[in-house]
């Protein structure tokens, strides 16, 4: 008996297909086309791809895995795309809260960053955020900060996926002194991260009120001559976009138009002040957007029309925003769940961003925004292997009656238990797998003192 | 030497009072008149009171305690308490989300609540409910459902605090068939549970469109009598209040004082839509509020003149309401955070409700609206033991440049280590020691199915 059932396994192994990984759950949400969502399901991986998707019963009879993980208790989706942040202000989270823009950047941000921002501190900073988002989930984000090569580095060491940004500002800023040089520095950024499996370098325009003209042209022309992105903000507060009428008769989103500036693969954050001739534009350039409601609400920049963006079908994702007073952490989970709550109440529709609209902002449409949706945003065969594991094992997360519902308005980033980016685990049972997190905890601790006397003086 | 460092710890000890507890932590957050935040703080314990509150060197000098919890990497703060909620509707967690109010009602709730709602489901909801709670922070809950002695014993057992609010409704209900028979079921709760360490037992006339104007009369009449409060909704919707102008030609507030429903000791529900009128009359008759940010953002209820009504004086906590789809979970971390951003973007100012007034809402405020600021909500001498610590230990914790920004706008449910109620730990290490948690769990599950198929009846 024992030599035939040897048998019947020898001929199963000779039968099935290699997969480096087989992850089965409860529910696997594929956010494919038809939005299915399979029970019981499973996802055979191998190197950085999804082979296949299935049920369990089917997963398991045609691969054999090398590892596997089951997780009768868990949601196993995409993982969640922040399309807008600034990683490395993590060191500064909280730092100013419940102030008004200009007392909060003039008299906290700008004079911390002064005194504060090295590449140093921008790769601790960037460790930090970043164990943060893999904790919570998070498998690729985008950035818009300084010494972004420093970003791209510490990224790739947590093992996260990333679209980032090298800001360009018309003022003298910590890692460049004037555009120009920003310029030739993204150029280097473009070239040391081509091809890079993890990582999108972009050029970063902080805004077109921060920004020259001529700079803006420029970054366009770089962006383009290099295929990578361009990454702005774009009408984030009532004072931009009257500042922009006043100085240019036209909104900021006519006004880079008019400039060329949207004339290509753009991501542009916040849109909280778009007319319908702005989404015009942005609908026939095919730009990105990311909607950042905590950032939005707590800097009482206003409301973006987020239900009518998505009808207009321009790509609207979401972010976490940076965590020095816009929004004191980098958790998508919360962003969803605010994003659906706030659209409802504003427009009085209870109706207005379901949970399965919110849940689709976080993976696959913010893909879309990102232009990756061909790579990530779903799990789907051939497509990239970023999923998560969400557990099901606490008080709040059970019953379940809808799994969109559950994930969008009951679970917590502290559900969030197991993390593959790119085929590689970086999160297992809720710890991080990739760099210690240990002496990062411990260098915020020496950054938070060291800020505090630097804002005493 | 020995005998000498012996003989000095026998005098110590002599010399020290007896505690039960002491608890330190990095930083302690009284709430007190004075908002003291104490630095490397401590508190001692004995029985259900708080002895002593200062710093650590101090406590430990006065007070010889049987045990200690020290977190050098936690905040020590007062229980959270939350102002208004349904615990057993914890069994219908997502049930019906992002529908149109009267179809989630008539749909949804009211068949699920008819064929499932039995004493024995409440009693598993509320058991579900409460640990959920604990689990997150919250040593006190208002609660409005039927069964209500049920509740209590369920609150009971896992350790919280309630104040626990038979339903009084113009229909049959699960439990009673009549408003006479449901009040006198009250009187008989209200017996059983006088003088209750844990248990405020209360009268929970639905609201003023679903209970005739006498029982709502008898409801204030037996409230008196006991001296028990009497819990309601109020000004919920726009709706509620329209019916009521048009029949009534006053608003709810304005009818329920015409009816002398509000001569007491009341606690209600929302008051999105109380004008100033209103408030004039709530704050004569120091009625208590609860304001529910997720549940008036999810079913786009509207948003409640919070900075109004707290700069008036009336008292006004926050409430996490049912998690049937209008919040799907009991997270006063998550409610804290929402109340200060739906005022600042509603408000167009960021610096409406201050972090610090959001924690002050989900403790001493809140204990201020249901009277019972006296016994707790902050940590001060003589108060009852209620206190929670809030681990520093995940990246999304540090750094921290403001306890209250922290406390509000990024630590979570799941950072809550501890917590003790009356003088009792019911959760250590994030594990919750008064019940097991697995057959809750089990039932939850049992309960899902059930559910789902009552509705496809």
């Amino acid at each position: 008996m024992s030599r035939i059932f040897s048998f019947f396994l020898f001929v199963l192994a000779l039968a099935a297909e290699p997969a480096d990984f087989i992850w089965s759950a409860r529910y696997v949400i594929t956010m494919d086309a038809q939005r299915h969502v399979i029970e019981n399901g499973a996802v055979a991986i191998q190197g950085d791809r999804i082979l296949a998707v299935g049920t369990r019963a089917e997963i398991d009879a045609r691969f054999q895995a090398k590892q596997r993980l089951d997780r009768p208790d868990a949601i196993l989706a995409p993982g969640l795309i922040d399309t807008h942040t600034h990683a490395a202000m993590s060191l500064f989270r909280g730092i100013a809260d419940d102030l008004k823009l200009q007392d909060w950047l003039e008299k906290f941000i700008f004079p911390a960053e002064a005194r504060n921002v090295d590449r140093e501190f921008v790769r601790w900073g960037t460790r930090l955020a970043a164990i943060e988002m893999a904790l919570s989930g998070t498998t690729t984000y985008t950035d818009m900060y300084y010494f972004e090569e420093t970003v791209a580095e510490a990224t790739k060491e947590v093992g996260l996926r990333g679209v980032l940004g090298q800001t360009v500002i018309g003022f003298p800023a910590p890692d460049y002194k004037t555009p120009s040089e920003t310029l030739a520095g993204t150029e280097r950024f473009f070239k040391t991260f081509a091809n890079d499996p993890l990582i999108v370098p972009a050029v970063a325009p902080h805004a077109i009120y921060t920004v020259p003209d001529e700079v803006l042209k420029s970054c366009r022309l770089l962006a383009n001559r290099y295929k990578e992105p361009l990454v702005i903000h774009l009408s984030e507060t009532k004072h931009e976009n009257e500042e922009s009428l006043a100085k240019r008769g036209k909104t900021p989103t006519a006004a880079l138009e008019s400039l060329d500036v949207l004339n290509g693969w753009t991501v542009a954050a916040h849109g909280v002040w778009l007319d319908d001739a702005d989404m015009k534009i942005l609908k026939a350039r095919n730009t990105g957007l990311a909607h950042c409601p905590s950032s939005n609400m707590k800097l009482a920049s206003g409301v973006a029309p987020v239900v009518k963006i998505l009808s207009l079908g321009i790509a609207m994702g979401l972010g976490t925003d940076g965590v020095a007073g816009s929004n004191n952490d980098h958790d998508m989970m919360e962003e969803m769940d605010l994003a659906a709550k706030l659209q409802k109440v504003t427009t009085f529709d209870p109706q207005a961003l379901p949970a399965e609209t919110a849940f689709a902002m976080a993976t696959i449409t913010g893909a879309r925004a990102l232009r990756l949706d061909a790579m990530i945003g779903s799990i789907e065969t051939g497509k990239r292997a970023d999923v998560i594991m969400i557990r099901l094992d606490q008080p709040h997360a059970v019953p379940v009656y809808n799994v969109y519902s559950q994930l969008v308005y009951a679970l917590k980033a502290s559900d969030v238990a197991d993390v593959m980016v790119n085929g590689r685990v970086i999160v297992r049972d809720k710890k991080i797998m990739t760099i210690d997190p240990a002496p990062v905890m411990a260098k915020a601790a020496e950054y938070q003192e060291r800020v505090k006397k630097s804002l005493a003086r």
